[in-house]
């Protein structure tokens, strides 16, 4: 199954270039993920738990140097027509993952978050059901403040919230084949909370 | 049904704050739409054409400062379990649109934008043909500029790519009951190409 993210990164700063450029650079050098920038964003191509690392890594490092951040992510999984790609399934059962990630027992990071997210299972009848049990998973995971239109509210350290995400995606792909999970992640915001 | 948008707008500036007020302060003024808006987006509920306007009127406000400017856009219409606003179906003939905006003669705003979108037509087994005949119709409208992996790319001036988003987002919603579009759309960008 064809995994991967459209990933960009706001840095609201005069330095914004050198900002996201140092943040980025780790992601850029990777070679367990295909990596393809251009003026809008950043392509992640990869198995789901490297691929969330990788986008975490970022924006934690973006996150730290104290400038208000906001990442925008689009993860998606199975869509029709993309052609498969080995680096989505690599070999060896220490590579296979045994169960969700769980934000309540994640390292925390020290960025505290603010996010909201969306999880659109297409093609799929029952997808109100799918999306639900998502929202349910949030709640149990700590990091859910409340639903918005459109999308649910998520505050917490920057590993639970993704976390979370990561968990609603991999979760919702477990029940439909195709996903596609929006993200904005927040750090620094002057207008906190 | 229920129409609106979540709409963050990310000014890369130390002066983003005043940059990004002086941006929404129009769209936070109006009566024809409802408009709300938190730390991570705002969120604007309203006739599908009044709402395009007004998002794209405060993005041009925001590209003409010559700052780089990005906003991140997720269009809704038909979500289950959204309550009806009764300000999103107006009254009178003069309020009900009679055919779909056209990127080709709408009146140019001047901005020069980069920007990138996906349409997600929820629980329908035909989903991929109907985001299919979207994005042909950006090819017809001289906005498309490449497929990318998940979203296709845009690339004018800002009144034709709103119009081929909200095109796209409009004439979807005439075939799937719940509709979603997100947008990425970029000006003065540093690594414009």
């Amino acid at each position: 199954v064809f995994i991967g993210c459209q990933f960009s990164l706001y840095a609201m700063s005069d330095d914004f270039v050198d900002t996201i450029l140092a943040a980025v650079r780790d992601l850029r050098d990777r070679d367990d993920l295909r990596v393809e920038a251009d003026d809008l964003s950043t392509l992640i191509v990869g198995p789901s738990e490297t691929m969330f690392e990788a986008v975490r890594e970022a924006f934690v490092a973006a996150a730290n140097t104290g400038t208000h951040v906001v990442a925008s992510l689009t993860f998606s999984r199975g869509c029709p027509g993309e052609p498969d790609d080995p680096i989505c399934t690599p070999e060896g059962p220490e590579k296979r993952r045994s169960e969700l990630p769980d934000p309540r027992t994640v390292a925390t990071s020290g960025v505290r978050t603010a996010a909201q997210f969306a999880v659109y299972p297409l093609g799929a009848a029952g997808y109100m059901d799918t999306i639900g049990e998502q929202i349910e998973r949030a709640k149990q995971a700590g990091t859910f403040s409340k639903g918005k239109h459109f999308c649910t509210r998520l505050d917490g350290d920057a590993a639970a919230v993704f976390a979370t995400i990561e968990a609603a995606f991999e979760a919702a792909g477990e029940q439909v084949g195709h996903v596609v999970t929006t993200a904005t992640v927040s750090a620094n915001s002057p207008s906190d909370g």
